[in-house]
């Protein structure tokens, strides 16, 4: 049988990485897992609590392709409560994770060949997702000096059908603040480019909160999800919001790709977004986490990337260290024991000299890390 | 913002008929549904159990993008059981629904514009996933002599890259026997045509077991599914079965496209593989209901339909009552309080002279919708 020509979409690289590790701790070895993009909790209690109740009450059978209301009405009131955002619920879609919103997203914007711009780095499947629906992705490598975020300037006269931008980002961490993201949003507006903002990471934010693009302007597509501030990123639920007027659109499109998202997801999900309380204790974790790995990565040797503004991830230029990311980050699992991510997979052209260090799982692994890190660095 | 032509997908007729019933129900009055096409039932008990005890012991985050290995395992030890086939778990991936592995398969074997043959009458959202990922659907209309199944003949010379089957077949209920099966194959093999299978209704069949395509040629993609057969369908988790050699393909896009199926589902789907006691309840719900439907839909006037061979519908001709399924439909739910689907959504030529009754809930429903329809008619 014929392969597609969209179907040839590159393979993560990190899964390389995290195959090395599982067969290291196979043989027996302790690793300290810096590759993962998830946190190490799981569901709020809350959650797992309201689905073992609703589970002994009924079918749990489809629900509407967009969503349980009481999920999208408590969504709408989210963005009154995080950003004084008056919301229709009737714009929110709740998704099969970000990744269903990116599929909905780009089948309801974008044609065959359509260009769409993508901040490099980015997060991988982007590009992919692109690819395999016949768009054309195009790179925009952005700068340190633009705290790795696309600046206006980085796609002029390009004649893109649409933009995504993500803020916080992954891998940086770094955020777009209002100015920023609303010269993209003009710019956008003046050249018939759609405006895709992935907003997964809100909430994990450390300095300041997040902007979002619904802030700014309705003429946006705003996605995201349960999977990192909620923690619940083997659930696949996320949710999106679209102008007023592709909401049928969408909902059309969402009623033959997925029918629906989980429906089990849909109600854990409406409960964690009342468990605050352990949804903080979390990001008192990663607060820690990330004090610690700023102190750290310098003082073992990784001394050049952005100040994360949210997410879970540092994304450090190792130019001075290698042009080989990947092989790096072999040896660096080999002698160190500690699996991190290479480059590439998020900066195709330029991720040869960065890794990505994720700060996502319990603290004492963090410390444990760093400590790896900087005797391996010494020894070097 | 601008709308893709690619997103211009048709709305589900059948979802008029629902608002409409939804109407009513608001109004105070009583409806049975026979348009529905989900078990009233709920996931095994067996398998809310496992879920139950799985949010209380580990944090369910993503799986493996191919699905946990027990449940790939366990469906492949189904396949031992139910079709005497020995299947390599390696070629099963677990997908978020079968319309997952609807997007995957698609994206797997086809280009832009390639025509991929679709029977009619059949699943709506076949067509409306190919337009939406630039695909070509071509509907071969079938005939009551070939029980509404395609034949080679239908698409000789048609140059077609791929042909999607499904037996049982939705809406009719009827199934591709062993040498129809085998013809369709081969007439596909003889013309580079990648043949996919829909079996999502197998499990559901009452004269004699359905055949998977698997009993006649690995090179195949093979679709099914937990929603049907294993009640489960708001878990959106199904499988796919690829030829070896696609595996790593369909990975890759399944990985970028939806990372993994929901954690939650996959485990509750592997413990309803072993409630066969529960789900054999079910069948016999189904087999009742059946039973019923051929007598008092004959008793009631309609007469034309091919005998389901399984999934538990009945696709009825009413071109001797009208040429407008849809009006008709909506007089059988003002006057009968009866509501059905007009044969529209599944043969968009030839649906203006069909109904599609279902009869996925309770026995005392079937027996209550019935009696109404009898009186409908009568009055009529």
């Amino acid at each position: 049988m014929r392969i597609s020509t969209r179907s040839n979409v590159d393979p993560f690289i990190v899964m390389d990485v995290m195959q090395a590790a599982a067969r290291a701790e196979a043989r027996g070895e302790h690793i300290i897992h810096m590759e993962v993009g998830q946190p190490g909790t799981g569901a709020p209690r809350g959650a797992a609590a309201a689905l073992t109740e609703a589970m002994g009450q009924g079918s749990l059978g489809y629900t509407v392709a967009l969503g349980i209301p009481e999920l999208r009405a408590r969504i709408a009131q989210m963005y009154g409560e995080w950003y004084n955002v008056d919301l229709d619920p009737n714009r929110i879609i709740i998704t099969p994770g970000s990744s269903g919103a990116f599929i909905l997203a780009f089948t309801a914007l974008f044609d065959t060949g359509d260009k769409v711009g993508i901040g490099a780095p980015g997060y991988p499947s982007y590009r992919q997702i692109l690819k395999a629906l016949a768009l054309t992705p195009v790179d925009l490598p952005t700068s340190a000096e633009n705290r790795f975020q696309p600046v206006a300037s980085d796609f002029a006269g390009m004649d893109l059908a649409g933009l995504m931008v993500a803020s916080p980002a992954n891998p940086t961490g770094t955020m777009l603040d209002k100015p920023a993201m609303a010269a993209l949003v003009e710019a956008c507006a003046a050249n018939g480019t759609s405006f895709i903002s992935d907003e997964i990471y809100h909430g994990v934010e450390y300095e300041k909160k997040a902007v979002t693009a619904l802030e700014i302007t309705d003429e946006a597509y705003v996605i995201n999800s349960f999977s990192k501030y909620f923690s619940m990123t083997g659930w696949r639920v996320g949710w999106m919001v679209v102008p007023e007027d592709h909401v049928r659109v969408v909902e059309r499109i969402a009623q033959n790709m997925f029918i629906c998202a989980p429906h089990a997801s849909q109600i854990a999900a409406l409960a964690a977004m009342d468990c605050d309380d352990e949804l903080q204790q979390n990001m008192d974790i990663y607060r820690a986490n990330r004090a610690l790995m700023l102190d750290g990565l310098r003082d073992a040797g990784f001394t050049s990337f952005a100040p994360p503004d949210g997410a879970f991830y540092v994304y450090a230029d190792v130019s001075d260290l290698t042009r080989d990311s990947l092989s790096f980050a072999a040896e660096i699992l080999e002698k160190a024991k500690v699996s991190v991510t290479p480059g590439l997979d998020f900066d195709p052209e330029r991720g040869g000299t960065t890794l990505r260090f994720s700060y996502a799982r319990s603290t004492e692994d963090i410390r444990e890390g760093l400590a790896r890190l900087k005797a391996f660095m010494a020894a070097r």
